[in-house]
């Protein structure tokens, strides 16, 4: 798997880099960002990896995250995929939509048409991208953690969940936690895992948990004025579900906050200070 | 003036928000952007404006600037206009050239045509927008600093140097600080000022210097691997100026460094702590 470098450019004395490969699981090409704190020859670092909301790419927490100082105060190697695969020949909503089809992987391997063949995302951020960079960057895999946003937040809790050996900490902002309860991932794992629901729950924290999925804590943010709270989000059943399974859960409902990266980026620190205690 | 409020976010227990007027000084509607951090009911607060480079529109810092976390904790206010008016009718360069025209507006009231009619920044920065800004914000016009980045730390340097009262602190990310000597300076205040180069010397820090304009100190960053350090940039100018004249400069190179926003969020914080002592 060869990797080619489209930027690298020094921020907060490391490197923010952005590369491009041709992904064997997504049967597309697939960009990603990695920003590499200053580190001595030879050391390596932990791993943060973000995953992005709907309707993103690699660049909206790259560009509006405001992750680097932390990561750099603490020496976290921070990773961002793309949401979906992409180009020619990839399908997408026939409506465009922006919930379905591109930037709107929902990290799952789709099984249904049109999106079985390039909509594994899943697999993509689970097992070939971190192949690819501990194979290209200084991290150490035993010391990993997993966060994301909104539909990224729902990927970081069940990959987190699913791997709970991998991950030292969890954490989401403004997390879709039980997709297959609101409007957005009934459409999304309706399309990309079909009709049987049974074979959503593998994809949706709170039915997860309930089937068995168990890890000490988590953390969440959520704004208290986000326009999708209600509809899309419903962090009540998270609370619900984790006091149900004994799960340590932090979660901060943040008064004026919305959904977008200006509420992600002022609590960017304190969740990379959250994570960095837990991969000293 | 009446100013139409485009988007208010909360970030950083603040306001970040966006803003809209018909501007009598350049005769267009003009945008710029404001961040006020938290504060008590009837307080001023401390005002930095932010002056912004070639093709940026205030949205540039706004995303990618990472100043809000400095703001806040400082408690200052953060102001960023746009760089040229806009809209139908404004004249730009016939080839579209980035140096020129719409984004370009190198902080001069134009005297020549078609420019003059609109392209008059000088007069909007350091006239209409504070008028409209201490009437619609809680800043205190007694403590006002001013920076920016390239063709913006040439609008912060020039201005500063011609409001010594004004402003306790000027800094800059990568100014250009000798328009009449470079080639983007030449070509802009050549097309907006004319061929009298007599007419430029009041927008050139170095030529306001050797004419005797003075400030206390200076703070200046500059990417060592800037793309455009020796053609446009040339920082031993200032360097010379200020010893001449006997004005203090702080002028950090920075190694590996280019002319992005990489570079500048890396140092906002720096120049944020810098501007708070002296407005403190």
């Amino acid at each position: 798997m060869s990797l080619e470098q489209l930027s690298a450019t020094k921020a907060f004395d490391g490197i923010q880099s952005v590369h491009r490969h041709a992904s064997a699981t997504t049967g597309t090409g697939m960009t990603f960002a990695v920003f590499v704190p200053a580190h001595e020859e030879g050391e390596t670092l932990p791993v943060v990896w973000y995953l992005s909301g709907l309707t993103c790419t690699h660049a909206n927490v790259t560009e509006k995250g405001e992750y680097r100082a932390a990561c750099a105060k603490h020496r976290l190697i921070f990773v961002a995929p793309d949401t979906s695969p992409r180009g020619e020949g990839v399908p997408d909503d026939p409506d465009g939509a922006y919930d379905l089809g591109l930037g709107a992987g929902f990290y799952v391997d789709a099984t249904q048409q049109p999106w079985a063949a390039n909509y594994r995302m899943w697999s993509y951020v689970t097992e070939e991208l971190p192949q690819l960079l501990f194979a290209n960057f200084p991290g150490d895999p035993k010391r990993q953690s997993i966060l994301g946003h909104s539909m990224g937040g729902h990927g970081a809790l069940t990959i987190g969940l699913r791997h709970p050996d991998r991950f030292r900490a969890v954490s989401a902002f403004a997390p879709i936690v039980a997709p297959s309860q609101v409007p957005w991932g009934r459409k999304a794992l309706g399309q990309y895992l079909g009709p049987d629901m049974a074979t959503w729950r593998r994809h949706d924290a709170i039915a997860l948990i309930e089937d068995g999925a168990r890890l000490p804590e988590l953390l969440i943010d959520q704004g208290a004025d986000d326009q999708f709270l209600e509809q899309e989000l419903r962090p009540e059943l998270l609370r619900k579900a984790c006091a149900d399974a004994g799960i340590r859960l932090s979660l901060n409902l943040r008064p004026g906050y919305d959904h977008s990266y200006y509420f992600v980026s002022t609590f960017m620190a304190d969740h990379l200070a959250w994570h960095a205690a837990r991969l000293a």
